[in-house]
């Protein structure tokens, strides 16, 4: 399954369960490391999770693209001996599950003093979070969802997970360009939790919680500090439109000849335009549910407006051809052929083959009822 | 500015504009790589982007930490000739703005062999995309938000953007081991709308809308196919609670003695909890409004209870010490100082520093008007 790829020839053992770490191995995978993710007999805690299809977990599946995955009784002594020389042997190992015994940094120093692993937590002390809680705490659900609404809304993408699992890949390449310069491994740690506050520190929420007195307010659909909202077409559909910068005002004035100029502001101004929002948008209700999607399209196209129509995952499908088999990864390098995502493995598939590789008796494993 | 770090001797030529290329830099520099980042006199298109305090951009400022700061007419021949040694002597380009003339991967080439560009585009075919269009088209809009909600609910947190800087980031230091390895430089290039699609991808959400007939509903705040939802405190707080593991729902039966044995199902299983889920609210909803946060909070972390509390950005400043002065990355490499976010440059401020560095004359440049 392992194939050619920027990063050939880097292995690495994956412990994971649920989003972050699985996202980071199946990223590494799709750039032609060779991961192997170790569960214990029957799958991790994650192994049943939804969305099903006809009993097979299509979320399971879909986050291990590309891995070998190797079965083993991790609470018995031999089990956990052998995955620590696997994981040795690897010398890179990624995980969010929490290591205890001969799978600890310390203890996997000693067998191989160079070895990497990258350890994702939901605390920055270790504890217990997930993407929900760690979102809950960050302050974006109560500015997310429609104006007027009391309560929060939860983002239904895993986000803290996603950029959690591709700034773990981030971390664990910075460490091995460390040891390819310099010999030495690291013990690389990230978690959830940090992961939302350095975010949302970097967008600029935290330093406006500090010295604004007002508190950030909710403006469902609107983009703060600029111009954009969702509008409806004639036809029930709905769409994005933006005009971030000077140049995307004039485009959207331009494609629908709108009397934008009767506003008394200076909407080459991105602060203009967002005081003036609901004068904009007042404008351009009428002129968007007076056409069909199509006729929009068509308009906004020609004019270079930046917008974009909401979809449903279904409707994805119909509109996007690349949506049906999409690549591996987003990264694409250049190579004359792009890979396409690989097909799941199934579990254990590929432990007679990784155990044969670190010398391991597998019949004498199975007979001791640490493979199944 | 630059520091030590895990990535000391990385040099990179930032040109970019709003979040993602601005957040890979940010992260790159926070691991100890000397990121230059090239403006335009008076500064990007993002110099002024909201949220603003006393005319200063708190954006620009903390997706630019830690960074030296350049400023060239790039639009003048001669100041496109001297980004292009720039970029030619750093060796690594981070860019999400289109880049023509010397600029171009194929002349910075002929410059430097082994450079590496790594190019964000909003569109996998270059053209023009932002997160919220992005967002719009994947399908999460139409299941994010309260049930019977008709319209779509954008998120607030520019998901896409992040997730993107952060995989450029990892794509840049695969190039870079792939580099060392080889010697060999390369283009990457990655664009929010495939990032989108890759993840969704990866999340079953495009195997689901492909194999399952029924459409992907949209479930408020209920975490889809196990437990997990808001709930409103006593004191009118709201909390996230969730029960992802068997063990997790132990802990929520023991820790509020509710009676969930009388629901009729296996609650073990995940699918079942999700089936259940209006049951399950029904019992815990009149407990955790039956009592303050404070209480709800202690009794939860007694019993290991899954769960957080939903908190403002103030709020959060106000529980948290570390949000005061948030690290400048999430990754802890183990250093024994880890680093507090850096202060931002000033526009322009390093442009002598940097220009003399490469052996340009910074008079000359000002008399040609290059440099303001």
């Amino acid at each position: 399954m392992t194939m050619q790829g920027i990063l050939t020839g880097l292995r690495v053992v994956e412990l994971s369960a649920f989003v972050a770490a699985p996202l980071g191995g199946a990223t590494l995978a799709a750039m032609g490391a060779d991961v192997i993710r170790v569960d214990p007999p029957g799958g991790g805690i994650d192994a049943g999770r939804w969305p099903l299809h006809q009993g097979r977990s299509l979320y399971w599946e879909n986050l291990n693209r590309g891995k070998r995955s190797v079965v083993l009784d991790l609470r018995s002594d031999r089990g956990a001996e052998v995955a620590a020389r696997l994981a040795a042997d690897a010398g890179v190992v990624l995980t969010n599950l929490p290591q205890r015994g001969r799978l600890e940094y310390e203890r996997l120093r000693e067998r191989r003093p160079d070895v990497i692993v990258v350890s994702i937590t939901g605390r920055a002390d270790g504890g217990a979070a997930v993407d929900y809680t760690v979102n809950a705490g960050t302050g974006f659900p109560l500015i997310t969802g429609p104006e007027g609404h009391e309560r929060p809304v939860n983002h239904v993408l895993p986000a803290w997970d996603v950029a959690t699992g591709f700034l773990a890949v981030a971390g664990l390449l910075a460490a091995d360009r460390h040891r390819l310069l310099t010999g030495e491994g690291r013990l690389v740690r990230l978690s959830l939790a940090e992961v939302a506050l350095v975010v949302a520190s970097h967008l600029g929420l935290l330093a406006e919680a500090q010295l604004v007195e007002e508190p950030r307010g909710r403006f469902g659909n609107h983009v703060y500090g600029t111009f954009g909202h969702d509008f409806r077409t004639g036809d029930g559909r709905y769409v994005m439109v933006l005009a971030l910068t000077p140049r995307q005002m004039r485009s959207l004035a331009e494609a629908t000849g709108l009397p934008f100029d009767r506003i008394d502001a200076d909407l080459a101004d991105e602060g203009e335009r967002w005081r003036h929002r609901e004068e904009l948008c007042a404008l351009l209700e009428p002129w968007i549910a007076g056409r069909p999607l199509s006729d929009v399209a068509a308009t906004f196209e020609r004019h270079q407006v930046l917008w974009g129509p909401y979809r449903t995952f279904k409707e994805l499908l119909e509109a996007d051809a690349a949506a049906w088999r999409p690549h591996a990864t987003a990264l694409d390098f250049g190579e004359t052929e792009r890979r396409a995502a690989q097909p799941p493995p199934a579990l254990g598939a590929h432990t007679e083959q990784v155990l044969a590789e670190i010398g391991e008796d597998v019949a004498e494993l199975r007979a001791a009822g640490v493979v199944p």
